[in-house]
């Protein structure tokens, strides 16, 4: 299906990173990785896919949670190494229950600091996992 | 100098995939990759260090163009495996003289078309390198 992948450089390991941006808010939400089979499945079905590296596996994001992601728009970068997906953030990105996964501020002398609020309650949204 | 570099999980490769997003506009610029030591230089100056792999040592972003990003903030993300800086770009992060390096947008077949406007050009502002 798809036409022109040559420009795309997939690393050794077959996977690229993908920096996921809310459209609406401008937030980075997470950096995801992409084989060939989740680009096209993100491309065909308007929804994002990612290659889960623990799972060794294809999955929609959100497929879990129910959080997915649509996607507004696909951009390459110069080198043709990473992507930009800008998508509409259903509830929370992060499997923590932040809207970001980047919750956590980090300062000079490299200590964090969480800045954001939870959305929702990781042990309720993925207790079916635990059960 | 670093206190705190435990959490944080640099790869088999001892780098970290660092989104580098202009604060004010609230663009992706690119992604990068950061040792150790150009994190604790980034933090330390206030200024984007990155390890660059095609030259494999650490260089300060914008030392030969002049782009340089001067940091507003390091996060990072729940899995301690990638950073977000929020920084104020100087001219453009794109060494092809586009401000962001995600100037290329992907239709659903892969095709690409340039979205953005040049700002500089590469061949006057990287004239020294090749002469």
């Amino acid at each position: 299906m798809i036409e022109i992948f040559e420009n795309i450089k997939f690393g050794k390991n077959g996977l690229i990173p993908a920096v996921i941006q809310d459209e609406k808010s401008k937030k980075a939400l997470t950096l995801c990785y992409m084989n060939k089979k989740a680009l096209e499945k993100t491309l065909k079905t308007g929804k994002v896919y990612v290659y889960r590296r623990s799972k060794g596996r294809v999955m929609m994001k959100g497929e879990t949670s129910g959080c997915v992601q649509r996607v507004r728009s696909v951009c390459i970068d110069c080198e043709g190494n990473s992507l930009l997906v800008k998508v509409e953030q259903e509830r929370a990105a992060c499997h923590e229950g932040y809207f970001s996964c980047y919750f956590r501020k980090m300062d000079k002398k490299g200590r964090l600091k969480t800045i954001e609020k939870r959305i929702f309650d990781p042990k309720k949204v993925y207790r079916v996992l635990s059960e």
